[in-house]
């Protein structure tokens, strides 16, 4: 339940105020030129606490490799990494402890297993999400010799789409006490044709299944997603064409860049849907831990809005799961 | 890659216009009743040639059990189903065996196997969910001891929402050459708290898996999905209160009845977008296996709306991942 | 649990006196010829009634491809495989079915699952075997492309090693109403170095699980085994050398081939322990499911040494392993 | 590959002299106490350095928890534990670095992944499984609230059977630079009937695949094994008789608690052939990576004999395996 892919393959663990958060990657080929500096980027650019719009808490989150890498390359051994929790006031959540924050997980969790880390969230907190930064740090250093590449952007801020208008609305709804969500966007580049299996292992059904998996996303679209549902089928076929060479092209790409589940080699195309941050600093109605009606405010050290941060995350999801494919694609090529 | 769920676990095989299609179940626990007589309904909803709506091709669809059941109940055993292919007219398929069909998975399939099986879409096709729908049945059935319920209903046609208007919308589609898509709704009801698990077992993420595996669908919403992402925190939270008992209640659903992907006892709700059907008559441009542009018809016996059909496959689809995430509950229950 | 394989992975189904038995091979490649003729001859070795050793029940075994084929090769798609029951007298199993025969998994069944198919051992009988012979024909037929075979031998029966014995052995245990087990050796020729995963992917470690699978099988060994263990490391350990073109090899091969998990390139060795058929004329002290003290006989239709047939299954699975660990060397093999 | 297990499942990472050991137990339900303390005696039992028989080398062995336990229970959670590497003189090992050691798996990584950790063996050293028998002492604290217990001891050194003479002929093998082997026993107490799933679940496979991936192990046994091939099915068949109040007991236990891939409640009982030590003094001639002849002398810090470690290790193994199967019969159970 804490393993992602099939090929490249991992395995995340730790909680938000737990001693470490992590990830073994079993799964990554051999020969890969890898180190902690490779994840440096991804990891700044969702760490907290870098602009006024996002929680103050500020790990520093430097990672360690424990296993896997020799020499500075990837063996084909498992690598093992964690970032070790440093900022890790649980103090700050002892008043809270027995009240089930509403949007979040407390009491789903408290029903299913009858303990749980009150402490930030726990394994529920996004902090698990550094994990899944590291391994698509791996994920993309691979992908990078085969040319594939991922960038993502925000496409709206609580239904605003310009983006100068974003970080208004953000401190706007901060400045309320309240929180805003927004849609972001990912896009695979550079992936051929043929990335991807049949039925249960479509390449859709995995980048959904990554995405959603991602705390706070609630909807997921490939292509043009709920829009190609409005037109006609002569509007959302993809025709194809082919130049001078033989290549063939799609004259267009609605289906963003998967057919039946497998890449066409054309731009793969994810969106996604982030609801506001459940953490306000407006009362809400809640119940304790002893079925008591009671007040919570939630505020405090949380981002007014995750949109920003969670593309970055979903640049890392996408990347794991185009690197299970392809490795599933090198497995299953045809013989000779 | 057959293969969906860890412990109502199943695979499917077959092809639209091989000799049978087929799904094996392997962990249903025993002594659940289950006969071919329980596939039927959702077998009859499924099928294609019942209106004038849908494709003439009359397939009977006639389940056949082969393990697991033994006197009429299951044995803990695998459950082995197939359906024989019957109205299977290959011969239609010989003209069209080296055009890529718009939107269909004729080229991916082509790029990544070298070799496919041009009749009717093979392994692709829509009648692959014929499998889906033996197991979801099962599923269902197990289900139903505990009090867990489906159901489904056509939400848009063509963008338009007012179901008395769906009918003409797909007819007028179909007599202009071309076909249309829609949004479906999923519901599960009397689903208890607690079902679902972390990270990558998230019930939220399965579902969507499961959904965007189904050929068609282009985006999954859990809940209010999109339209969270436009709204304050404030209102997309759902509060919680307690009765006189302590017995705890969501006073709203935005969340679809699901919390940090374990439900939280609220009817669970899940949205998909199926795109229009790529089979039109009008004609398209596309290439053939050579490398030559070609123009393309691809109407005949298909469906111009596919998403009457898709709810049913999507009930199905949403069992097994209840059905699943229900098992795993049974296994990690706090001891004692 | 029925399941076989990450990378040329197959699910078994299919009782002793049900419909049918099967077989869906998901994760074979395209392009590989296949069809029913290339069963037969691993499916007559290993069918009963064709010498006086073995039971008079004589099943045709016409196995059947459901899907996965088109055009005589493998598509990449699962290849579903059946063999219908025929000869399945179950009424020769109503009068036992409240008794549990000793070394039989009767009362384990029954006391794990509440419910059994007493016909024949259900599951667990010895005909469930089929399955894994056809998808180790199909296994056999992919290896054959890479050089790979598989040849089987019987070591010894009843503790004696002359083979020009074994028949007598087996018919003077027969008309004493016993039976006899046996040690049985399968080799790998042709298989490079290579191939194989570490630690819980080993080959060692699959072979294993692999032949203890198979029903009567109580033990396992790779090369040397359990002499290994009463020798000294000098003797044990294959010391290396080169030739003159530089090329490696082995100047003995008590490893079996396999180190650390993995293959040496030279033959790998696997011989299996075969308890006598627990099947037997004569009186045994047992129960029945009401807690009674009764006397069984056992006798009739069984084999009185399963040996022999038991070594195609044994062939077979260790194609299975092997090809499941030839994909994953292909999945996982350097980039560049 | 990495990973073990599907229901109580872990992964393990880590080399003999890279920064640290550790494991994910994924799958362990919450409310079990657990903390470092819990590892201890496992880990003391298994590591080097306790007496004149096994390597100077001396690991502290302190496991630290990452994740998973909160106020001293499990929480549902992976539970990640490492154990950090200290006494790692990676320099002696740059003389052998381009030498395949004779009986190690020197050769076979370098074949497979062009790149090797040469340091002690890397991932293939008999270090990683520190990792296992963390995992394993988990596996036993879930397991002793049900009344499962595990033990060992070695039957044979270097075919001797007397425990009197175990170390004389240790020391007298380390004496002559050379090393030996032996046999072990595993016996699982306490564990009912019902613990295993049939065909490619079985509790026998899935113990097999579990010893035979503990390195320098070459040979499984489950029940009397290899002797069982010797007797009369009317010998090795183990009769039932029930008590006065009904109680049904096995009259002998030939099977080792095994019956159809499925516990009976006797005494499970594992055996395993443990080849000598591959590191030796004495010259042995072997080849280095660039195919010239040479002559080698691995002798050190090594264990003459690992036997007396090993057991430890499959007890742990054993007990990963009970644990798994634990948890499937909870899920499959029937309902009701």
């Amino acid at each position: 339940m804490n393993t992602f892919g099939r090929f490249f393959r991992f395995t995340t663990f730790g909680e938000s105020h737990g001693r470490a958060l992590g990830v073994v990657v079993d799964g990554c080929p051999p020969g890969i030129e890898f180190s902690e500096a490779d994840m440096i980027p991804l990891l700044e650019r969702r760490r907290p606490g870098l602009s006024p719009l996002s929680t103050p808490r500020s790990e520093s989150d430097n990672p360690e490799i424990l296993s896997g890498i020799f020499e500075g390359k990837t063996t084909g051994m498992p690598v093992a990494m964690i970032v070790r929790n440093r900022d890790a006031r649980s103090g700050d959540y002892e008043s809270g402890k027995e009240l089930f924050r509403p949007g979040h997980a407390d009491y789903t969790y408290r029903e299913k297993y009858g303990i749980r880390d009150y402490r930030g969230g726990g394994r529920s907190s996004g902090r698990e999400t550094v994990s899944r930064v590291m391994a698509g740090a791996l994920a993309m250093k691979m992908l990078s010799i085969t040319g594939i590449s991922f960038k993502s952007r925000i496409l709206s801020v609580h239904g605003i789409s310009d983006p100068g208008l974003f970080e208004d609305e953000i401190l706007s709804a901060k400045s309320a006490g309240d929180s805003v969500g927004g849609v972001a966007e990912v896009t695979v580049k550079g992936c051929p044709a043929g990335v991807g299996d049949p039925v249960f292992g479509r390449l859709d059904a995995a980048l959904s299944a990554a995405m959603m998996s991602v705390g706070a996303v609630k909807g997921v679209e490939i292509g043009d997603g709920f829009s190609s549902a409005e037109v006609f089928g002569s509007e959302n076929n993809d025709s194809m064409a082919s130049d001078e060479y033989g290549n063939v092209k799609f004259l267009s790409n609605h289906s963003g860049g998967i057919l039946g589940g497998i890449s066409t080699g054309e731009d793969i195309v994810i969106r996604i849907a982030v609801k506001p941050t459940p953490s306000i600093s407006s009362e809400q109605q809640t119940v304790d831990i002893h079925g008591n009606n009671r007040l919570i405010s939630t505020g405090g050290r949380h981002d007014p809005c995750i949109v920003p941060r969670i593309t970055v995350v979903a640049e890392a999801m996408a990347a794991v799961v185009i690197a299970d494919s392809y490795l599933s694609m090198r497995a299953y090529a045809p013989f000779e």
